[in-house]
C-alpha cells in the first residue's frame, strides 16, 4: 500500500502533536512529508528527528536555530511565505490545518486549488472565506474532512445519507468553562479562570472562544459553510458530558448522532485513513459509567457572542472575516491582560457593526476586511 | 415516479396499522397491492375499502365475512396457505412482514427469493431461520431494510460505512414494564401488570417478552444474523429513555447512533422509502425537553431470559428456532393465565436444555425443531 504523504502545518501546537501521535501508531501507513510551526523550535527539533519530514518549515528568524537536526538548510523554508507552495507540492497527499488563526486561509485555499485531500483543524479560515474555499474545492474535487470534533461528527452522520433529506444540524456545545459560573462574576474572571477547561486540552486562544461561546459561533458558521446549511439549519445545544459531539437530523424526524471519548485523535485519524476507520487502541467509551447525558438551551444573553454570530452569518459577505479578526484581537488583549473578560465580545461587536459589509467579496476584500477589523478593534482596545 | 407496490402481512396489528399510515400520507408514492390479516375481520374490510388492495388474505373460515366489501371473491386468499405465492407476485415491491410468530418465516423466506423488499418487523423468523433467509437474500439480491426501532438504528448507523470496520453493536433497550418494580414481585404479576409499557405501545407478545427481557434476547440473536455479526459483538444496554434507538461501534472508537421520537412509522417509513427520507411532519425530538439520556448494565440473573438468549445465539443450528418456538407457547400460557409470569422463561430453559441440537440446519429440520418446541413447551406447562 503506498503510504499517504501528510503535510502538518502547525506540527507543535495540540493539533499537530496529536497528528502525529496518530501517524506514529501507523508507520506503515503515513510518511511526514512537511511539518511547519511559528516559534516552537524546541518541539520541531524533535519531530524532525523523529520524522524525518522531506520540508520544514518556521518563523524566517528562527530558521537558523534547526542546524545540526539532520537536515540540509535546502529543507528549510520560511512559515510565513512559503506555505501555499509547499502545501500544493507534489509530495503531499494530505494536508493537515493544525495551526490556528487567519494565517491560515492562503495555504488552505492553496491545498484546495491543488486538488489534496485538507484536514482542517483550524476554523477561522473556513469562517473567513468559506464561500471561497468550497467553490474553489467544488471546482478541483479536493476533499475537505473536517478534524474539528464537532464538524467531524456531522460529516460522519452525513456519510451515506442524501443531503437533500437533511433537516438541521444540532451543533453541541460543553458550555466552556464558564457554564456553571454565574455571569455576575465573569467581568472580573482572570486568565487562569478561563484557561481551566472542564472537557478539552487545547489552545488559549480556543479555550477563551470556548468560554465565551465564540468558539461555538465560529462552528455555526463553519458548519453553515462546509455543509452548505443555511444559518437557521444550525443549532446548538449545551451538552455539558461533551459526548455526542454533534448530531444531523433528517426530514423523517430521525437523527444521526457520533458519539465518542473526547480525544482529538479519533477525528483527527478519521480525516487522514476516511472512508476507512482504524484501530485507535483507545479505550472505548463507558456507556454505563457515563452517567447521564443532558442537553440545555444556550442561553443567548449571558453568552452574547452566540447571538453575534449568527447575525453575522446570516449577513455573510465580509462579516464572519470581520468577527474572526477582530475576535482574535480582542482574545489576545484579554489574554495580554489589557482588557477584561466581558470586554471581548464587546469590542468584537463594535467592530463588527461598524463594519461596511462587501458582499459577495473576492479573496482581496476578504482580506482587506482583516486587516481593517485589526486596526479597528486594536484602536478600540487602546481606546 | 412509478408507485412502490406494498404488500403487508399482518395490516389489522399494531405495524400494519402504522404502516397504512405512512402510505396514507403518501398516496402517490405507494399502492396497496396486498393487505393480509388472521382473524380481524371489522378492521379488514374498513382497510379494503379505503386502499382498494389487489388481493387480500384472511383465515379461511373468516373469508366469506368479507363479502360485499368491494372486491370479488377471486380476489380473497387463505391466510394458512397462500402467503408464499402472493408475496412472490408480479404485482408487490416490497413486503412488509407485521405479522408475529413463526408464521411469518416461509412468506418471508420466499419473499426473498422472489428479489423483493422486505422490511420485516416480525424477529421469529430471522431468529428461526436468519441464516437460511440471509442467505436467500445473498442469491437473489433481495434487500432487508429491518422495522424493529433498533434493527433499524442499526441498519442506519451502518450507512456509508464499511462492514469490516464495526467492532459492536449496542442494542438498547427500555428496560421494559419491569424495570423499577423489585424481583420479589414478579411471581405475583397479573397479565394487566405486565402488559402496561412504558415507552411503546404494542401487542400482547411482544410487550411480555419486553418484560422478561426475552425480546431484547431475540433481538440479539435477530441483529447477530441481519447484519452478520458475532453473539460477542451484540451488546445490550438499558437505556430506560428509549431515546437513542442503537449504535453502532466502529474500530476507531467512534460511536453512530439513531435518536428519535418513540414513533414506529419513522422506522417503517424509512423501510419503505430506503434510500430516500420523506417528511413524517412528526415533532421532532426535543433535546431540551427529554431530560438526562441514561445508560444501565443489564441484570441478567433479575433477567435470566438476556443470558438464556445469548446461549442460544451462540449455539446457533436449530436452537433459536427451540427458543422462539418455546417462548412463543410459554408466553400464550401466561397470556392466558395458565401459568406464573417467572414459569415462562423458565419452562422456555427447559424446553432448550431438553432440544437435541441439528447444526446447519435445513429450512425442515427448523420447522420440525419448532414443532417439537411447543409441544415440549405445551407438554411442560401441562405437567
Amino acid at each position: 500500500m503506498k503510504k499517504k504523504r501528510v503535510a502538518i502545518l502547525g506540527s507543535t501546537g495540540s493539533i499537530g502533536l496529536n497528528t502525529l501521535d496518530v501517524i506514529r501508531r501507523y508507520p506503515d501507513r503515513f510518511e511526514v512529508t512537511l511539518l511547519t510551526a511559528r516559534n516552537n523550535v524546541t518541539v520541531l527539533r524533535e519531530q524532525i528527528k523523529e520524522f524525518s519530514p522531506r520540508k520544514v518549515a518556521l518563523s524566517g528568524d528562527k530558521i537558523s536555530q534547526l542546524r545540526g537536526c539532520g537536515l540540509p538548510s535546502s529543507r528549510f523554508f520560511d512559515v510565513e511565505n512559503d506555505l501555499s507552495g509547499l502545501v500544493s507540492g507534489k509530495d503531499v497527499d494530505v494536508v493537515v490545518i493544525a495551526m490556528t488563526g487567519a494565517a491560515a486561509l492562503k495555504p488552505f485555499l492553496s491545498a484546495v486549488k491543488a486538488g489534496k485531500a485538507v484536514a482542517p483543524a483550524n476554523k477561522e479560515a473556513l469562517v473567513m472565506a468559506g464561500d471561497i474555499i468550497m467553490a474553489a474545492a467544488r471546482k478541483s474535487g479536493a476533499r475537505i474532512i473536517p478534524v474539528d470534533s464537532e464538524q467531524s461528527a456531522i460529516f460522519q452522520c452525513l456519510e451515506g445519507q442524501r443531503r437533500c433529506d437533511l433537516a438541521k444540524v444540532h451543533l453541541t456545545a460543553s458550555g466552556g468553562p464558564l457554564w456553571n459560573i454565574p455571569s455576575a462574576r465573569y467581568d472580573n474572571l482572570t486568565v487562569a479562570d478561563v484557561l481551566r477547561h472542564p472537557r478539552w486540552s487545547m489552545g488559549a486562544k480556543i479555550t477563551v472562544d470556548s468560554a465565551t461561546l465564540m468558539n461555538k459561533g465560529l462552528e455555526v458558521i463553519e458548519a453553515q459553510r462546509l455543509f452548505g446549511l443555511t444559518t437557521e439549519q444550525v443549532h446548538v445545544v449545551i451538552h455539558p458530558q461533551a459526548i455526542i459531539h454533534s448530531m444531523v437530523e433528517y426530514g423523517d424526524g430521525s437523527i444521526m448522532a457520533q458519539l465518542g471519548v473526547t480525544d482529538m485523535r479519533i477525528p483527527i485519524q478519521y480525516a487522514l485513513t476516511y472512508p476507512e476507520r482504524l484501530s485507535t487502541a483507545m479505550k472505548g467509551l463507558d456507556l454505563v459509567g457515563l452517567g447521564a447525558l443532558t442537553f440545555l438551551k444556550p442561553d443567548m444573553k449571558r453568552f452574547p457572542a452566540l447571538a453575534l454570530a449568527y447575525h453575522v452569518s446570516r449577513e455573510g459577505g465580509t462579516v464572519p472575516a470581520v468577527l474572526n479578526a477582530a475576535d482574535e484581537v480582542a482574545v489576545e488583549a484579554f489574554l495580554l491582560k489589557k482588557i477584561k473578560f466581558l470586554s471581548i465580545v464587546r469590542i468584537v461587536e463594535k467592530v463588527v457593526k461598524a463594519h461596511e459589509k462587501v458582499g459577495m467579496p473576492s479573496l482581496e476584500d476578504i482580506q482587506r476586511a482583516d486587516v481593517w477589523a485589526r486596526a479597528k478593534a486594536l484602536a478600540l482596545i487602546k481606546g
